[in-house]
């Protein structure tokens, strides 16, 4: 009763402080709120099959080596280096916040997580394995047979139940408690006043059409090149690829700004080194308008406050093979 | 008061039980010791450089590739894959208890675990970096520079801090109470009779002579093939590289044996793919002796009692790069 009335006398004298004002409703960008774990034996799971390099050809490639999560969800490359070296055509995207978005990869081309999934497995400048051989490792190794048992309630081992598993792992890495969540929940101090004016301008110049929603960003497909045209090497169409559309070349899914500060560099092509470049460039691009050099550094000390929580758990042990389990292919010919 | 009775009560009853007998004192291998944490600030550092690709030229290669922690600190690859997809020369040895072996790599070349440490990283088939690129790149990164003022008490990054971290980190990479240990330390049933056999015949027929201390190995060089050839198209001629002497040709480090389930492929070639090819190559040919398919297999089941407690840590979360971290250069020619 009088720890009742303590709390009760603490709560209050917190709600009348300037820390804790009201809620900013009506904000184009929400709050991320923390994940939720429906089934954490599932989760577990995932993060094995996550960290396991076995789904790769080479024994060699991991989800995480292009999602790492010891940085942001990316790579930090331009493009990924995938089986034998081969360079990727296309920047990995964070895997932060991933769940949130209309759909995945730059042109959207899987419906979900679970379906992006099976992707870079089967892509021969990915991970270069197939389905079928990833799902004969898998099944080769008790540990993981008697995982998969236990976690889906019945035998048996197959890519839907493989992707399932990494889908709901994926499904947690979200990111809340920035700075600028603290501030859209009413913590005044939590942003310095040039991170304000950064956000002010942000949206009021027109980024939050495309950046907006949770994420800030994965809400909707947008041209690249839309004022002015993208000049770039990179031949990736974006949606047109997908929709065989020629009108919505260019137009990529418009990426998160969660963590911003981590996932560098920037842009479909990653060409853009820095977060001024990319800002300066956007604003060009996209909204013909050519900021300054103190209205760049205001917003980008603006999306530096987009950095939240980085998920937080153990490396996973994975089940070893066993003699049985075919063997991985790091050198042979394909 | 009266819980130390019930306490001394507990303990009494235990050590009367037949699950622990006296400790097994005179045995050639002895249990390990769960690893003492000097300073817990220079191994969380050295765990995150252990895990920091940006080590590497192309951004993608840490130490972790070669030496994952979640697959018993090996690759689980006959040789590595280094910068641009280039094959490694020798097997990757485990980390796990790296820190109890006379030597490191498997000629025994660096004198310890920090000397190891700046091998792979200008190794121009490994991370393909320099000591001076990676040095100028942890300078350039606030967090790291924040981070080595605080561990090392002074400003200031060079390779032997960056070393001496990993070196830390890894020093804390030993794998206890594994259920040999158990039954090491009088657990009888700790281990079955098969793998009691096996523990007899692996002692017995002279595999100790190598195989030998806390670390089941790494406690002398010895020649492979020593009672007959071992035939191999692998060139590495071993401890001769080191001291120039041709009476040390094929002379290697005798690998440890914890945790051997986990760390295939076997020997510095990887040629052995199994524990059972493994047992009966080394028996014959360093012991001349022709192990029976029954004790090949107890001696595996024995084996198989040395895998212990995985380090367990939560994956650290890297400092980012700013803009004048130099770039990785995953694709440039040399």
């Amino acid at each position: 009763m009088k720890q009742k009335m303590i709390a009760a006398l603490v709560l209050s004298a917190a709600c009348t402080s300037a820390a804790f004002a009201a809620p900013r409703g009506d904000e184009p960008i929400q709050p991320l709120a923390a994940p939720e774990v429906k089934s954490p034996l599932l989760v577990e799971l995932g993060k094995k099959l996550f960290f396991d390099p076995r789904l790769s050809r080479s024994g060699a490639i991991s989800c995480n080596f292009c999602h790492n999560l010891s940085m942001g969800g990316s790579d930090n490359l331009k493009t990924s280096i995938g089986h034998n070296w081969q360079q990727g055509p296309i920047n990995s995207p964070t895997v932060l916040n991933s769940s949130l978005a209309i759909a995945q990869f730059w042109d959207g081309r899987a419906a979900d997580l679970k379906a992006q999934a099976g992707g870079p497995i089967a892509n021969p400048i990915e991970m270069a394995s197939s389905h079928d051989v990833a799902v004969g490792v898998l099944r080769s190794i008790p540990g993981y047979v008697a995982e998969f048992k236990k976690v889906y309630g019945s035998e048996g081992i197959d890519i839907e139940r493989i992707t399932g598993a990494i889908a709901a792992f994926e499904e947690t890495l979200v990111t809340p408690d920035s700075r600028f969540d603290r501030w859209l929940k009413g913590d005044d101090k939590a942003l310095n006043a040039r991170e304000q004016a950064g956000y002010v301008l942000f949206r009021d110049s027109g980024c939050v059409a495309c950046h907006n929603g949770p994420a800030a960003g994965g809400t909707s497909f947008q041209k690249m090149g839309l004022v002015e045209p993208y000049v770039t090497a990179n031949p990736a169409t974006g949606r047109a690829g997908v929709t065989g559309d020629d009108t919505d070349r260019f137009n990529f899914k418009v990426p998160t700004l969660r963590n911003v500060e981590l996932t560098y560099p920037y842009f479909h092509d990653g060409e853009a080194a820095t977060l001024e470049q990319a800002v300066t460039i956007m604003g060009r691009l996209q909204l013909g308008r050519n900021f300054t050099e103190k209205e760049t550094a205001d917003i980008v000390a603006f999306l530096k406050t987009l950095t939240g929580k980085q998920p937080v758990f153990e490396l996973p042990h994975l089940p070893p093979s066993v003699n049985g389990t075919p063997k991985p292919q790091p050198f042979s010919k394909q």
